[in-house]
């Protein structure tokens, strides 16, 4: 039978000021999902990585996803994946999203493209659903579109591609938990309609900056009065990497989903090197192993190679 | 001495979702201003309307924003102002921003253009802050940019100017009146995050469908979970304007500025004055007394005339 492999990419949800609506795909780390149609309506799962995630499909972010595909072909194909992930999991660089969009894909091709990137996304999100408890979009999008997305409303779907100028992201992995529970639980319910406002005016300025190329407009709306006041307190170094990496010329930049990651825009790939210095220095004085990627946007999103 | 002539628009602000952010400029109505530069460092106001607007300059919005500016050039002139006004006072389509940016640029024209854009606006907020006693510039940002502005933050401000594909504005002055103060006190100081990002998520759309000539998604943009459920309960007939509007073709709309007036954006002439037929069959059933205007988005803001 037919078979498919892919690449499908990490990805920056909550932009900034952008939090559940802002996303971005980048092109490192990414992983390799390799899959092949069969005729059984089944889905086997191999895992070729250190990760030790459930092979069982039903507990399985890819797995849930291609038995909702597989239901929506009234069970007359099924599927065997080999997996290679390289984002780790609950890194908060949408390690779920890339398996979950990256078969969505990949089955998409094998079955001769037959639906739409928001169908991909609506089957995506069952993957999402097993891995958090919700149906969010903010990583999925960005992973199945490529570049920057917006995702303007969840019920009904609406997502938009937003362009992007060519830009530097730097992101820093520190190797500490941050359970998306307490991530949650530090959030309040109702937020002043002050903060509010001077949220969507970034997000505004925001947009806007992405549409005009604008670095400037980009770099002033990088600014999150809502979230990152309370959600950075769970992350040790950030103050210290957001201070430094603005010093030595990042745009500016934020928490990475819900952490612990952190991330940072440059418009120069030596800016986003001397940023990645920046965060290294931070968790080796803090003695936390961590990881560093210097990368770029990537405009494609899950891809097909071979 | 020299004198210019100009014609200063109405403006919407609140752009339904961008509240306190997005606003933007109109064709019709507008005011007419004649200033004259004089030697004697004073400000004389010569009112040509039925307004029975203040003459001490003091009192007047044009007349503190003349005021600012003989305070920057040390008193060394002064201004004589014959102005004649369209835009009702109170109206919520911004009569009080059109006085103050009106007699900046004027200003600026009979001083040869020393000041910025931006410089105007800082000027004109002296009239905002004189007329509701707070300094902003969501009317003042469009009446001096023209189209669609911006306001991302007011310290330091920073107003970015959108573009705007074609668009036709149908509006409706109900001649009710409606206190700032209770439009004002009406609003909570705190609000749901959910509805926060949904507003957030809407403000992103509406930018993007600005920028992406992309009236459908401008449609679905055009949605105000936060503001408009409290404030059009002060507005009589909004409900029914609003829904018979839309059934109508209107893209979509919401109060202009703290109302009473309420805006539709429509793509096209024939269906902006079906609109208008809407809301005149409103407020004729209500026994209301309105003005309805039918115009498009000034590009230009303030227009020297003569």
């Amino acid at each position: 039978m037919k078979s498919v492999t892919i690449q499908s990419p990490g990805t920056i949800a909550n932009l900034v000021c952008g939090f559940d609506v802002l996303g971005l795909a980048l092109h490192d780390p990414y992983d390799t999902i390799a899959l092949r149609l069969t005729e059984k309506p089944e889905v086997k799962i191999i895992n070729e990585d250190d990760y030790d995630l459930p092979t069982d499909p039903q507990k399985n972010v890819s797995g849930v996803v291609l038995i909702s595909i597989m239901e929506r072909l009234n069970n007359n194909c099924g599927f065997e994946m080999i997996s290679h992930k390289k984002i780790k999991p609950g890194s908060g660089i949408g390690s779920s999203a890339a398996s979950a969009a990256g078969v969505a894909v990949a089955a998409n091709q094998l079955l001769g493209n037959i639906f739409t990137k928001e169908e991909l996304v609506q089957f995506a999100m069952n993957g999402e659903k097993l891995a958090s408890g919700v149906k969010h979009a903010d990583n999925i999008a960005p992973c199945i579109y490529g570049g920057i997305t917006l995702v303007r409303c969840i019920h009904p779907l609406d997502i938009v591609a937003i362009p992007a100028p060519h830009l530097f992201v730097t992101v820093v992995h520190p190797q500490i938990e941050v359970k998306t529970a307490d991530a949650r639980q530090i959030l309040r319910k109702e937020i002043q309609l002050k903060d509010a406002i001077r949220q969507w005016g970034n997000v505004a300025g925001l947009v806007s900056g992405f549409f005009k190329n604008d670095y400037e407009l980009i770099s002033r709306s990088l600014e999150d009065v809502v979230i990152e006041p309370l959600r950075s307190i769970l992350i040790p170094g950030f103050e210290e990497v957001k201070k430094g990496s603005k010093e030595t010329g990042a745009l500016g930049g934020g928490i990475s989903g819900s952490g612990p990651s952190i991330f940072m825009l440059s418009k120069d790939e030596a800016t986003a090197k001397q940023v990645a210095t920046v965060m290294q220095q931070v968790y080796e004085q803090l003695g936390i192993a961590y990881h560093v990627y210097v990368t770029t946007i990537n405009q494609q999103g899950v891809a097909v190679v071979g």
